[in-house]
């Protein structure tokens, strides 16, 4: 564990995390100095103010005493229990929240509000939180008019149903954790566009326990030839009618899941309520929200979203189709891009990693752009397809650094360095960017997100 | 697995999740029988209205043919994706609250909001709906402006500290998920009141994903001498000045921790933020929200909370004092009280099991009032101190039920029956209540909370 004799290390957050909007204009005009300032002034009056009021406590500890205040709110009454019936945040968290980058669609009914990673903790993301990718907008849809249909081709299905959400929910339900990617999650970093925090880079993944019914149940209700069918087909009621391909095979296993729960409630409706389909382990758009169909077939569908989007351009120009599963990734969440080490010390250095293929199994860390490696802490219990918390201690001696982290999943993947990638891959991809995320700390102890050219 | 073949029941859920404040006033006056009817006619209309409106999918099977409507919400434009920047439940599940009962103490600030575990899924409570018992309301604490001091009695800390929450957070954290139950959860069932609902008889106890420091490193960097120490005492900087002893024994398992994080986010303010003690299978208040300090000594502390108050009336008279451990436990949460059995036919009865012990091991369901007991199917990786989810179905012949739950954890402690435990604590207790709840299915489908005279 961390030595605690040595200096710790202040971090200061990231600009969203404690800005104004018109102060985040300011810096992302280039404006930062004043922050600096700012921030070291707060912590100056604040240290200062703690010895002149009233105290109510006293230690002696080494020759000096120490006085602990008696704040104002040891003297008062607080707010009452039932307010409110549903809680909220604290004020002062007012700007842990999604975001947009708003120029990314025309639309923000068609953009992606990102979860902000660099201020979370643990593998669970508050609902209020998850990241929120939407290609028409999102619904508060009328649980009670809402229908999901199973059908199939030919005789695929024997007896085709419309199930009400109320059907789906008396059935016999699991729970489980697992985390969900949009596939373009770090897509900028392709064209190394080097967006400023771990947020607009890697903010496009959440994960929530999940409560729902095996897909392959209904198929059974149904009475599906479940030796016939190759392939499924999942579709969406809102406006933009999302549908995919999903094989068979992963319906099979029972991992699929019809869920309407999501952290201990009823999904959110920009995550789909009242159904949505959880497909454990691949990209978010093969999770299909506000799910109203089931189509059963032999071959793939060749939708819109697998035809026109969510393909991969390879190097020889050809496209990459139905690649769905999200290969094993991870990224330092703190210190990350935006936020500052004000002094030399001991850090935290704490990130999330995740497979579509299972477990992580280990977590590498690096400082010096990845010639050396350290094993950071898992928190376990490790969940399959799930977020993975890792920490490690870092002690900053004011140099220049190079932090990353490498995951490797129970399979054997090792997360592979964007020279690797690109061999593979070319230049031209938009999804499934796996690799390995640098972030540079400069003697200033600003960290920002730079790409290296043998990593 | 359920057969789906056979007829899936329909439940009416407790009034509090679909009823008005006036409504619920009817039901709590006696008259209920209007809320059946409204519910029938409601379904009838809505089965009916699907026919009429223009449609976008056909199924045919079994010489029927399926219409499945395209909605208006399949044909228009969403909400953007950043409205808002932090989620919220939806519209229709606005009814799904933490709710107090009125009368149980002078002011809501002394009062309790109990938890609507009728409603929810999983183990996660989310953040929102996590009960709050609270002796002097509720604060939104300026974490800027909270300290935590580390102290002890003689010299058994060579170095106190005053720790800021950024010197907490800059420490080596870890992640863990795990319940808090009120000590009183469940009192009014000793005196046989016979709350309606599972959000009255169990609704203080929830669970969630804290991160935070091991309490055990601070008093390492404090200097403390570790082999001295038996007992600490936790102090809340709140105005009821919470303050509870805590066996060392506990804090060198490294199992108490000083949490800032909770499911994801820093802690609720009604659940302590910025720091609360996390101390993993005891009652709620030696949980302390706003920690403010620690004191370290050698015999227990005496405070207004483990001698006025949380005390077990033993049938001799005298008081159980120092009884921190929540024994193992269970309850099922739906079906349950206040809930209506529509149909003859399976339902999915589902519930949660704890022990502050460890985990749990197995849960068995009874039917008939305990004469027969049936495994549960547990939703694993089952956690240490944790919430633990369990199905099971079953078919509901339509006459008179007695439903149970009973939990037995690793270290092999079986959830008792009323009988048992009134024959070792009497009926003048109020806290500690783990016995096997029962739940009264009637022919007329709705479920009671009743206690059984054999168990």
């Amino acid at each position: 564990m961390t030595d605690y004799s040595k200096q710790l290390g202040r971090l200061r957050p990231a600009p969203e995390n404690f800005l104004s909007a018109e102060q985040i204009a300011q810096v992302q005009s280039g404006r930062r100095d004043f922050l600096r300032r700012a921030f070291v002034t707060a912590s100056a009056a604040m240290a200062g103010g703690a010895a002149v009021t009233a105290h109510a406590a006293e230690a002696t500890g080494k020759g000096s005493k120490l006085i602990l205040d008696n704040p104002p709110w040891g003297t008062t009454l607080g707010r009452p229990v039932d307010e409110p019936p549903y809680g909220m945040p604290s004020k002062y968290e007012a700007n842990l929240v999604r975001r947009i980058s708003p120029g990314l669609a025309a639309v923000n009914q068609a953009n992606v509000a990102f979860a902000p990673l660099q201020g979370m903790f643990g593998i669970i993301t508050p609902s209020g939180l998850h990241f929120n990718r939407s290609h028409q907008g999102w619904y508060d849809i009328d649980p009670s008019e809402h229908r999901l249909m199973v059908m199939g081709e030919g005789d695929l299905v024997r007896n085709p149903k419309v199930y009400s959400v109320g059907d789906i929910m008396r059935m016999q339900p699991v729970s489980r954790i697992h985390f969900i990617e949009c596939g373009a999650n770090s897509a900028m970093e392709w064209a190394n566009v080097a967006v400023p925090t771990v947020q607009y880079t890697h903010g496009m993944v959440s994960c929530s326990e999940f409560t729902g019914v095996p897909l392959l149940h209904l198929l059974q209700d149904c009475g599906a030839n479940l030796d016939g069918v190759r392939f499924i087909m999942a579709e969406g009621a809102d406006g933009s009618h999302e549908n995919r391909t999903i094989p068979m095979s992963l319906v099979l296993s029972g991992e699929v899941l019809v869920a309407y729960g999501q952290n201990g409630e009823m999904l959110r409706p920009e995550n789909g309520y009242p159904l949505r389909l959880v497909v454990p382990g691949c990209e978010g758009v093969s999770q299909i929200k506000y799910l109203r169909r089931i189509k059963l077939g032999t071959e793939p569908f060749g939708t819109k979203d697998e035809v026109l989007g969510y393909v991969d351009q390879m190097p020889n120009g050809k496209l990459r189709q139905y690649t769905s599963l999200m290969e094993v990734k991870s990224v330092i969440t703190s210190p990350s891009g935006g936020q500052v080490l004000l002094d030399k010390g001991v850090y935290n250095v704490t990130g999330l990693a995740w497979s579509g293929r299972g477990r992580i199994k280990r977590v590498d860390v690096s400082f010096d752009g990845g010639v050396s490696w350290h094993h950071a802490r898992i928190e376990g219990p490790v969940q399959n397809k799930a977020l993975t918390r890792f920490n490690i201690p870092w002690v900053w001696n004011g140099q220049v650094a190079f932090m990353q982290s490498r995951a490797i999943d129970e399979t054997g993947m090792v997360q592979p360095t964007y020279q690797q990638l690109r061999k593979v891959r070319g230049d031209f991809s938009v999804y499934h960017n796996n690799a390995i995320q640098t972030w540079q700390v400069q003697e200033s102890g600003d960290v920002r997100n730079v790409q290296l050219a043998h990593s």
